[in-house]
């Protein structure tokens, strides 16, 4: 046995193979709806203001400190001061090679072999794959059908080798936002019980409800506790430069100094630069890119009756995601492979983001339709309801 | 215990914090040998294409394969066939955030928690910080007087937990250049035993030899043993930019495909297109900067009387790095901190490179200078003359 055979292969590899050797009819051209990436490139001034950097930044080209770009370091913490309230300090934020990178991080800091990680399920992948690799038991807490997880089910699965709850909102793959009252229960039975909560919002600005989205950070003292995870590849279109950050104690960022040296040294100088540049200027671009998201997301919602009619439920709905349950008498994972051969449309199924054998997983797929505009959407519903006479 | 607490601060972190309040006199200003990073940024003509890619190129602003930018990893491919003579496939090749990263994925791939990997000591430290965090003992083969290791010595440390014997070659941070005759003599061990062979060559493009290095990739089968490490951080200035390769079988590859996606996703579109446009366009321009840094180590070999007069030898020389031997009655460790103090001068101590209590480490500095031309070393050296009286 090896690290990397304790667990699968990634999932968005997986399905970009079963693309292979496929045919679309002219008139069907390919749909992809497996990844959460956008797919247009960040603004141009962002982009002008990258290219007079590599010209004239000489320290853009040299490593930089482990933990991140100072600057940028102190931006993220007024910005997360600004958005959350509460108060985050530069010396809590640290700068990593992208958001996996930061679960990465936090978990070699907190954890060991046979250790044990509380994990709503559906799960992120990646975080399932990562726990697998360095040894930590993936612990399956299963959501309700409102797609929320419940911190009494939590509690009872805690035992002395558990050492965090990790929770995922707006959720990857559900859409879930997790309610204020809802986070703040995590955070009261993490704490009584020694744990830290690994909150990762990578899709954070993109949340349905204006204000901070939970008030964790306004908790004196929040960094016992907490651990922040967040990515810049969403909010400002930087997925090739892999930029994201984890906010946490100052204790615990020089453990995870440690990974990050060894393993990436420092996070892409030219990357930090773009996401400091895009905290200084893009607050409105964003702002514009979040009204766009949530048109996308109401016109899920909207034409989601034409599927519904054909027994399919969305359990699901925000970020880039909808959640969806399908009606038919085939496990998800067939229905994602026929779906690409017979409605040339890219899905993830459920069974990606849930445990070996689980029932939830085979009822349902996940639609990253960030990409999607209305029109598009209605085509994606179309194909949907075809397949399901 | 945590996978991080298994490990000590990173060295180049840790020297770092002893710089701070320390004043030195303005005609003595501080003299940086601790970190092998080069100190000028890329060439313009570099920087120029960058500038034009982030302008006008999407893609580079986008998520890539995990593996890496096809057109790098067959330009590697190509460039390392040339290079060492045998064949490199494309296939044979993926791309990480930097060497180190390269070796946290082989490592991912090849162990896991409990097994054992020989290196050779003094080590790197970051190899054997990843070896701690993960799980995997680092089982230590002494160099001899010549800074090279001995095959039938490490066949004598080969247990059934073994996986794996890494050579650095040039080494960090002896400099000492493996003769292509016990590389080979190394590989038939690994071969023989089952193990693989991981071959960092970060500092290749240093080499003081004109021609192949070794003739490992000649071998027919070579993958069925070899894994390969390299940077691009050196040869193109790109330290900021954290680009580094793996090459080995593509059976491996594919594992090492789950770690990546999990730990960065990919490495910087930015950092490959920049690695690609230096292989396709700096071969001269890095033929020049080879002359220097042999220049440079010239100039290390003809000044070091002055220090050999004093009791101190030079034990190894070679890419960017010297490694001498000092001649007081104090540990390495001490003494670099007094050098700073009394010398301005940052240099590593060799306990950053050795097992804990190691006699040698006590007695050795690596003196990383790459970035002194001939008159700063014969100020490095004229300063270390003045502590050792």
């Amino acid at each position: 046995m090896t690290r990397t055979r304790s667990t699968f292969q990634s999932p968005i590899t997986e399905t970009f193979g079963w693309l292979d050797g496929v045919e679309h009819p002219a008139d069907r051209p390919m749909i992809l709806v497996s990844q959460a990436a956008p797919v247009a490139p960040p603004p141009p001034a962002l982009r002008e203001a990258l290219a007079e950097l590599v010209l004239t930044n000489d320290t853009a080209h040299f490593y930089g400190p482990v933990l991140g770009l100072p600057a940028l370091r102190a931006e993220l913490a007024r910005n997360a001061t600004l958005h959350y309230g509460g108060t985050v300090e530069a010396e809590n934020v640290c700068i990593t090679s992208g958001c996996n990178q930061a679960f990465a991080a936090a978990l070699a800091a907190l954890t060991d072999q046979g250790d044990e990680v509380i994990l709503p399920t559906p799960w992120y992948f990646n975080h399932k794959m990562w726990l697998d690799m360095t040894g930590v038991t993936a612990v399956p807490l299963p959501v309700g059908g409102d797609m929320l997880p419940d911190p009494d089910a939590a509690a009872g699965l805690i035992t002395p080798r558990t050492r965090a709850i990790v929770l995922v909102t707006p959720n990857n793959p559900t859409g879930a936002e997790y309610p204020p009252a809802l986070m703040g229960a995590f955070r009261d039975l993490a704490r009584a019980r020694g744990l830290k909560l690994i909150v990762d919002e990578t899709y954070r600005d993109f949340h349905s409800r204006p204000g901070a989205p939970h008030d964790l950070f306004a908790d004196a003292g929040w960094d016992d506790t907490l651990v922040h995870l967040y990515s810049f590849s969403k909010a400002f279109r930087l997925t090739g430069h892999r930029v994201g950050a984890l906010i946490a104690a100052p204790a615990l960022l020089q453990e995870v100094e440690k990974f990050l040296d060894t393993v990436t040294i420092c996070a892409s100088q030219v990357g930090q630069h773009a996401a400091l540049w895009g905290l200084q200027n893009l607050g409105d671009w964003l702002a514009g890119e979040r009204d766009e998201i949530l048109a996308r997301r109401a016109a899920i919602a909207d034409g989601f009756p034409v599927l519904a009619d054909r027994g399919w439920a969305l359990k699901g709905l925000g970020a880039y995601f909808a959640y969806v349950q399908h009606p038919l008498d085939e496990p998800s994972d067939r229905l994602a492979r026929r779906l690409v051969r017979e409605a040339s449309l890219l899905a993830l199924p459920a069974t990606m983001f849930t445990p070996a054998g689980d029932a939830e997983g085979a009822r349902h797929l996940r639609i990253a339709f960030a990409n999607l505009d209305r029109p598009g959407i209605a085509t994606l519903f179309d194909r949907l309801a075809a397949v399901t006479p």
